[in-house]
This record gives structure tokens, sequence and C-alpha cells, in this order.
């Protein structure tokens, strides 16, 4: 456990601090009830909408943080991650608010909308193979010719601090819940509600949702060790990387359980969350619905909030119209 | 003007009233802003989103004012409305909440979804031939029979002053509006904007934004007295209806103009909306946003409410994938 001890670990403190330091660069986003949800679950459902959110997902807040927090004699050299995802839009989105250089490393086989976003926002991409090494090898070189500050898409106490923002709000909008359940992937968003209820709200259990398909997070958390997959093949698109040191971290010491849903039980509440809340979310948005929709008896008569992760979809390319 | 004098003419007594009336039963929709949309548009722009509402439109407010409203000695026997869209819908919803009778005349030709989410609602329906003699035949027999309380989806004080209550909303959580565009179908939307702003924001202009397919209102405005088409096609569903003399009185009075938008632009307004705002949305909806991208300079520099009206749309027939 040497490797942990090394690692800084972020307490409530920073949250707060984050809180302030993002405040004018994100959005307070809403929380939304839903009579229909709660009769069909038979929970009190609270869904906190971060596909609302700047650059349309929670990942805004950490990067924001990291961004903001970054000190002057760094902002020349700006920040730099490697990520296709919801992370590079955000990292893109905090740079440009604060006018400062930041470079992506994404695959050239990534789609070229996300590209388009992220230069939309101001980030510059240099593009790698579609494999580990190749990213690896091209994000070493960038850091080293920019001297860019990383800003990891979760592993990485600014990013935990900044994501632990998002169920603050919660708390404080909706009230005291019994139970909060969040997608997990490589655990930032869950990482930052840990941190943030066992300082503030100790009682409320909290869930991670993980795809089956991608159930690395499940197998580590009943191991008691980090397990990571190599290539899962999940709708829930966000959620395939592994948990970290620091994610682990919070993951093992503050989660309840991890549940699991399958490919289809998340296409489901995901058809129904857009037909019947009328928003538009992405798939790993999906899966604590789904999960709770499985396990009932959980959450029956419960004070339940779900963080709706982001809404960044391919609206030419619904699951639902699969054939 | 005979009949005009005959009609009651709701004011904003009627209004506050409603409000009061219907909290219980309706949503307080959050107003939702976006700083892509205010880049795009060069205006300010706070949309009341009235597709989280009950029932998914902002319709539920006027059903619920006259529902909520009957007197005792009419609960036995209902109320009937013909409608194949949201009023059905809204009506009912509000029927089952007081627990009275609602007795639907719809098309035996409308969509079977929407069939079921009236029955899911408890209302009752009696179908007639999709023609406008054989609705109005059909319903007389419905009212003789059940002796049910008819209310129109828009040409009804009641109605008028529930919508009434969204504009009021939107006026107390943005603050004082430059202008306000709503879509215009029937007008039941707009005269409650009007009957509202002109008591309590006399200087905010009103415009009303509708299909060019189904331009009848923006004839009747340059006209100055009402035109009626047969059977316009559009894909904003909503807006086909024709106004009536009380929508009439309220849009030849109020009404600062009325701005058109092709079917080409309220599609892609939509789309653009769904995208960068995360909600799902009807295409009616979208037609106020389509007529302030094609109308620039008058929304430059203001303050600018949009009413999206409602979300509720077939998820799996989405006007961008039509071939």
């Amino acid at each position: 456990m040497a490797g942990v001890e090394e690692i800084y670990i972020p307490d409530y403190d920073d949250v707060l601090k984050a809180h302030e330091r993002i405040k004018p660069y994100i959005h307070r986003t809403p929380v939304l009830t839903s009579s229909f949800m709660n009769e069909l679950t038979g929970a009190e459902l609270f869904f906190k909408c971060e596909n609302f959110q700047k650059a349309g997902a929670f990942k805004v807040r950490g990067a924001s943080n990291a961004v903001f927090g970054l000190p002057d004699d760094m902002l020349a050299k700006g920040v730099a991650t490697h990520s296709s995802g919801n992370h590079a839009l955000s990292l893109s989105y905090a740079a440009g608010r604060r006018s400062i250089p930041c470079t992506v490393v994404m695959p050239k086989t990534a789609p070229e909308a996300k590209k388009a976003a992220v230069r939309g926002y101001g980030g510059n991409i240099v593009e790698c193979e579609p494999s580990t090494s190749s990213r690896e090898a091209v994000f070493a070189e960038v850091v080293a010719e920019s001297g860019a500050d990383f800003v990891h898409p979760y592993n990485d106490p600014r990013v935990i601090a900044g994501q632990a923002t998002c169920s603050l709000e919660l708390h404080v909008d909706a009230g005291p819940l019994d139970a909060i359940v969040a997608p997990i992937g490589g655990g930032g968003m869950i990482s930052g509600t840990c941190l943030t209820l066992s300082n503030i709200s100790p009682d409320t259990k909290i869930y991670a949702a993980e795809p089956k398909n991608a159930d690395d997070a499940y197998r580590s958390f009943k191991a008691g060790h980090i397990i990571a997959d190599d290539a899962p093949q999940t709708i829930a698109d966000g959620l395939k990387v592994p948990l970290k040191d620091l994610t682990w971290h919070f993951v093992s010491h503050h989660v309840e359980d991890i549940l699991l849903a399958s490919e289809k039980e998340i296409i489901d509440a995901m058809y129904l969350t857009w037909q019947r809340m009328k928003i538009v979310m992405e798939p790993s948005s999906a899966v604590p619905l789904a999960t709770i929709l499985k396990n009932k008896d959980l959450f029956a008569g419960k004070r339940v909030g779900i963080i709706i992760t982001g809404g960044n979809v391919d609206l030419a390319k619904l699951p639902w119209m699969a054939s």
C-alpha cells in the first residue's frame, strides 16, 4: 500500500474551496422529480441533472477546479490530458475560460463530432493510434515538449474535489437523502460523492451503478483490490475505464455496494427517462435508474438521489433505433 | 362583433386565482439558459420548460384550472373534450387528480400511444371518424348523454387563465423581459401570455411564432379578422388549429407581431435545442427559436423569454431521421 500513502487524498475543505473556485464557470444544475418514476420504483427520487451542465457533463466541475487552481507560473504551459470523452470537452472548456493552452491526445479513430467539439472549445488535438501503448507514448511526448500540467480524467485530487461539489449541491437542494446512486467507471464521480457525503451526511448510503458488461469495479469491490479489464464493451461508453489508486481509496472505504445492469436494462431505463422526464441523457446516466428498478426492495420508501452524469449523445444514432 | 360581447374575457384576478388553484397539481417548471444559444442569437434567452410539466405540456395548467374550478354539483357529470393531443392528456390527468369522469372524443385513427396515455391517466375515450362533422356529432352526443362540462382546448376563459400562469412564473423567475416568444396554434398560450404581461409587464413585447405551413394566425393578424385553414400540414402538429373569438381578442389587442418559420427551420431549431440544451421537446416548441434565429435584429441585445410548450414526441420517429 506504499502507493496510497504517497498520494494526496482531498478533504472536505478542498471541496468547499473547489465550489467557490468553479462557481462562476458552471451551472447550478436543477434537481428534477417525477411522480411517474416515484410510483414505478416505490422510492422518492431526486435527479441531479448534470446533463444540463456546461460542456454537457459533470466532468466540467473537476476540470474547472484543476484549471482555475493552477498557479500563475504554470499558466503559460497550460494543461493536457488523454480522453476521447467528456473530460476532453470539459478540460478544453475550462482552459478556454482561463485562456490557457489545452492539449488533448485522442485516438485518430475518435468520432469527428467529438474532435470538432473539443476544437470548438479551443482545445488542441494531437492524434494517436487507437492503442494504449501509442496513447501513452504520444502523451508522454506532448507533456515533455509543452511542460503542460497533466489533468487525469479521474485519478487526481483536484478532479475528485471538483466532482464532489455535485453531491454537495444535491444534498443542499433536495435535503438529506437516505441513499444516492451514481454511475461508476474510473470512479471520479463516486469518489467525489463519498468525499462530500462521508463528511456532511454520513448516514446516506452510497451505491455505485455499473454495466454488467464492464463490471471491473464490482469485481474489484468484491475481491478487495483493483481488477482492471482490458477492453470491456458496453453502450455506457463513459464507464469502460478502470479504478485507480485514489478512486479505489474512496470506493473501498465508503461505497455501500456496487449494483449491476445489463445492456438491455440500461437502454430501457434510458428510453423511459427520455420519454417520461423529457431529458436527453447518455447511456451511462441511465445505469443508476436501471439498477434501482431491479433492486426495488433496497430503495422502497427511501429518499434517493440519482446523478444524471451527462447528455452528450449522437442524436442520429439512438440505441433504441439499432436494428 | 356581437359574439365577442357575449363571451367572458378573463382578467388578471382570474390568473392569480388560477395559480393558487392549480399549484398543488402542476410543477413549477425550471427556466433554463444557454450561453451557446445566447451567442448564436445575440439575445439573452430564458427558456421556460413546460416540456417538464405534468402530462408533458403547459396544457395541464388550463385543464387543471377548469377541473378544479368546477362547482361541487358538476363533479358527478365530469368533463369532456375533443382533442387528440396534449389537451386530451392534460384534461385526463386533471380529472384523475380530482377523481371525476373525463371523456375524450378522438378520431379512431389517432396513434395508439396517445390513446394509451389518455387511458393511463384515467380518461375515457369515445372514437369518431377522422372528420370534423363526425367529431362534432359524436361529441354532441357525449355531452347530451353525460351532461359533462365541455372544456375547450383553448377557447375557454378558464383555460386561458390557466395558461396565463406560465408567463407569470417566467416573469417572476427570469425577471422583466423585453420580449417573449411563444408558439401559436389556437392561441391559448399566447392569449394567456397577453393576459398576464399586459397587466404586470406592459412593456414586454409579445411575439407569436407560427409554422409557415399553417400560417392562418399570421394571415388573420394581417387581415384583421379570423381566417381558418382547413387542413394545414406541418410537423408542429399542436399548431394546426385555428384562432377562435376569445383567443382572437387577445391576439388582436396585445400581440406585437406573428413570425413564421419553415418546416426545415423548425426541425433544425429542434435538433439544435436537443443537442445543446439536452431537452426533449416537441416540434411546436422549436418554432420560437426558429423565428428568433431568422429575425436576429429584432431580438439582439434583448432579454427574451421562450415558452417550450411541451415534450410529447415519439422517440422512435424523430424528424431528423426521416429519409
